[in-house]
């Protein structure tokens, strides 16, 4: 936790919070804090600075909050996913979160097993627990956007042309001879598909939206190590 | 599994393989495989090309294969990785395995727990079975090589120098005013801390072998983040 995250609940006035359960745990045995230290901390889709320990027992601390910061900058970037396996789906979405993608779409796949789309990491506040832990660990406060299209074509068809405007539009395909650009210095639409890769009638209707099919040379990366590699290239 | 990987006791002949075991029910149960199906297979530290299976029975295989193009060009990159925590242990070394580098340090940090140098990840046998996954997944079929320094200093001070020796020296580190390079086109030597980072000392000890101190940002990436992003920079 390189930053503690304040929701609104936690203040008792305009610069002073409390904070009890996980957070309060975290600082007081992980960090081993005690009255007088200071901690990063930021409020919830808000500014970052610094939390001074007034007090602290058993079950809860109180912080005087100075925040004098922005968060860092967003990433200019929507990543739409096919829905990852169920044990990767938490860590690529604290991934995302930790990297600075705030719009992410997972859609559905031909490839994609049916059961994916039972997971309980799917529940609204996995999810956000998920992406709460990307926050902390990067040291930001701005919770990405999560939106689930469990209908490919009609995604495709008649949402993505619209979200995607005005953005560079990829399809990272394993294969594919042009290879990923490098610091675009423009907003971007990524398009990552299941493993084992979109079937062709997938690849081709992205490619009549306007998308360009790109890879990242002759390696075949996993979904974890594919997502910081292209987004490393891009920004 | 996109490469069947070969070892040396496989093969029956100059071009015929037998395989059980994990990788036989892989190809049975996962690729569905038949009698006459063609894989894509490559010899441990060799070629890459098709395997025909000739002959399936329910424990093993046999395939005649055609080795005829080399594996995926390897990063000229050593990564020297303060020891990461055991869970994450196994993802790392397999998501570096994926990414085509070859030479990997494992070292003592002052801010690494003791108890990870007693991980039973650190034996032999299952970085290997790691490494092997990641080349799998890539398609490619050069083991890298792992090597463990359980003494910081000493390493740093008598032996780093050598190893990086004609390479561009970096340590990641966050906060750091320093942008990581992009697209380097020279080896690399890259250094990645701790969680919790290099201590003081620890850095200025790389600095004064040569090593300079890179960031990617403002945001502090997990491990399993921060290194496919480090080396999508550098190359």
């Amino acid at each position: 936790m390189n930053l503690i995250l304040l929701e609104e609940s936690d203040f008792l006035g305009n610069d002073r919070v409390r904070i009890d359960g996980r957070r309060f745990l975290h600082i007081r045995d992980v960090h081993r804090a005690r009255a007088g230290d200071e901690l990063t901390v930021g409020r919830l889709g808000g500014r970052i600075g610094f939390g001074r320990i007034v007090h602290l027992d058993a079950e809860s601390l109180e912080m005087e909050v100075r925040l004098e910061r922005d968060p860092p900058a967003p990433l200019p970037l929507t990543v739409v996913l096919a829905l990852p396996r169920p044990k990767v789906m938490r860590r690529v979405l604290r991934s995302l979160a930790v990297m600075g993608v705030k719009k992410i779409v997972l859609v559905n796949s031909a490839r994609l097993e049916k059961s994916y789309w039972q997971t309980p990491f799917l529940d609204k506040e996995e999810q956000r627990r998920q992406l709460l832990l990307g926050l902390e660990q990067a040291g930001d406060t701005v919770l990405p956007d999560v939106q689930l299209r469990r209908l490919f074509r009609p995604f495709v068809e008649d949402e993505l042309p619209e979200l995607s405007q005005g953005t560079l539009r990829f399809v990272a395909h394993p294969g594919s001879d042009s290879t990923c650009p490098r610091d675009v210095r423009r907003p971007v639409t990524l398009v990552i598909g299941p493993e084992g890769g979109f079937v062709p009638f997938e690849i081709d209707l992205f490619l009549s939206i306007g998308f360009t099919v790109v890879s990242l040379g002759p390696r075949i990366m996993n979904i974890e190590t594919a997502i910081p590699f292209f987004i490393s290239r891009l920004f």
